[in-house]
């Protein structure tokens, strides 16, 4: 067809909403004003709704990344222990970036379609009682699979020297994250998510059991130097010149994540996640995550034999404009993701799943046509309109 | 669902794509300047093109109406014979246009869902030689119903002092109109339909023949006066303050239409209503519009018995937020309608079959899920991708 509108339906970068967009075109005001002020005002009690917390949330001018990098430097020293739990790609780059700077990993790793074991961190934190920080991704960007951050930190807890540190990168906003409840002393996101913004901003709530590590740190920092950022929130500005832009845009998606409601929010994508999985389990295809690990901001499906995922992945976007993901390193091939994390309504999965059907039926793939959309109406009449 | 996305999938307006909107958020310049006479010069170009046509294109800024009621008053005088075929409510407004200014209606009267006979202009043309116009409509907003256009032309053709007058306001872009190749004397269009842009911009094509008609007329007119374009356009320009930014958005949108090409628009619009057909018929609905009158701009159904069209409309856009209407007039509880001119792609269709299909379980109404989508999926698997 001659016209092919685009659907992004990847963890990231994710749509962005019309309102979002107009609030960051609106003309450039200066940073250093009571204007901006006002405007970092509202994001911090913003944030705070969103990530259920009465901690700080710092905002930074980086990606996620910059954000993970953020929580080592501040929080330990060189020769520091922490555990990384991992079971995908990010949990990964956090041993990479903790080995970076001398400290200690204690590595648990988990194939990528487990979840990390409260067991396993239970038994090091034990076994290791100097053990300074526990750092987990809450839900693994490359795999979907959702972590039981609850469980751990409950654990983590008892530890009065041991922080724990969350990945949610691709959480907040998709999946229950209640920072303060659970006790997260540190919780950080990026703006291409579930903030349904352009990237460029990433946001890292830290507890005062977090501030005590600070105190304690003595890796080099600077840019991301948390002090600093604490000292300049409490005066509701920077301590370096803000993504400015992607913070108006920040108050406006704030806004409607607050006018939808935390708990809609949630049951939102927990609906899209049920319908996308019900409609990938009518086509005879295998879910890849392990049922105690199903998360809501992306779903991952194992490709159906003899088909490699990047040839469906191909189809749905050059013939149908609807960008889904294939997997990551060992899983490339293997697997295919579907994003709904951030500004996605009932449609833009059935929208996914009928651009499946299609790339499927050409790759000669035997299933019933239609029978993805039944089973996904099937999940949306049964929840509340 | 708590984020109700919206879709608007009505006859006009019409969704504007957000290469439009953005060229409409330009800064306003003046229009009495050599940059804005090469945006009317851009503008009759492109709109020659779509129109197919060499003749002169008027813009007005004025509602599709406007430009209905410029072609009466510019091409006749009172007491004038025109032949008004109607067989829907934009037929019927013609007929009402044409008596207020005391032209003698020959009235060509037929159901909604028939089309206009060839035959009996035919006959009402040989046997009133004297008769200055037809009128018809192309494609019914009202039930989507299409008119023999080439056909009833190629009769009018012959009588000198005949002008054939089409009303294409929702048939330009989505269906076949070949100006000057079927011998269209007037033809026009409004903004809000397949051009994609907000209403307030109207479109007239003006062939040789009606400008010698326009030199007979004798009624009264000012702001509609097309001779008064006529010398406008010949210098870039208008006659009165043009609607500037809805021409911005028209280069716009004619450069996306000119970049999508002429027969690929109308092929695209072909395959969706094909496909909004048969995802109806496989409901087990009817088609309100005769085969032989079914255009691309609007699919008309009958609703279900025992069930107002009027409910399924609104629990699609309560519920669903996808926005299509019911019928108009006598027909108002009895069709309901589906717009597909303009900016749409083919997820826009399983989107609108798909909340239908969850109106019409709520509805109780008897039916397998899925099949329309299945349906509609083989309409667009066999097509060119």
């Amino acid at each position: 067809m001659s016209l092919k509108k685009r659907y992004l339906m990847t963890p990231g970068p994710t749509p962005v909403p019309a309102e979002i967009l107009l609030s960051m075109a609106k003309p450039i005001i200066h940073h250093r004003t009571a204007e901006f002020e006002e405007t970092v005002k509202e994001a911090r009690a913003g944030l705070q709704y969103i990530f259920n917390t009465k901690n700080e949330v710092l905002l930074f001018a980086s990606s996620g990344t910059g954000a993970m990098e953020s929580s080592i430097v501040n929080c330990f020293s060189a020769g520091d222990s922490v555990i990384v739990a991992r079971n995908g790609k990010f949990g990964d780059r956090e041993k990479q970036i903790a080995e970076t700077y001398g400290l200690e990993v204690i590595d648990l790793e988990y194939a990528w379609d487990e979840v990390v074991k409260t067991e396993d961190i239970a038994r090091e934190l034990a076994a290791n009682p100097a053990v300074r920080g526990v750092i987990v991704t809450q839900s693994e960007t490359s795999t979907g699979v959702l972590n039981p951050i609850k469980e751990i930190a409950e654990v983590v807890r008892a530890y009065d020297e041991t922080i724990m540190i969350v990945d949610s990168i691709t959480g907040i906003g998709a999946v229950a994250c209640e920072t303060d409840d659970w006790g997260l002393d540190v919780v950080m996101t990026g703006s291409q998510k579930g903030l349904m913004l352009p990237p460029g901003l990433a946001a890292v709530s830290v507890s005062e059991k977090a501030w005590r590590a600070v105190e304690r740190s003595t890796l080099p920092k600077f840019y991301f130097d948390w002090k600093k950022y604490r000292k300049s929130i409490d005066k509701n500005t920077t301590p370096f010149t803000p993504a400015l832009t992607l913070i108006q845009g920040l108050n406006e998606a704030l806004k409607l994540m607050q006018e939808e409601g935390r708990e809609n929010l949630i049951e939102r994508h927990s609906l899209l996640a049920e319908a996308t999985r019900q409609g990938v389990e009518a086509l005879g295809l295998k879910l890849f995550a392990p049922p105690e690990g199903r998360g809501s901001a992306v779903t991952p499906v194992w490709t159906p034999e003899g088909i490699p995922s990047g040839k469906i992945v191909k189809i749905m976007k050059e013939d149908y404009g609807v960008t889904i993901t294939n997997g990551q390193d060992d899983y490339k091939d293997r697997i295919f993701r579907i994003g709904h994390l951030g500004y996605f309504g009932m449609f833009d999965i059935i929208t996914t799943l009928t651009a499946l059907e299609m790339a499927l039926t050409k790759l000669d793939y035997d299933f019933e046509q239609g029978v993805s959309i039944k089973a996904a109406e099937s999940v949306f009449l049964a929840a509340r309109t």
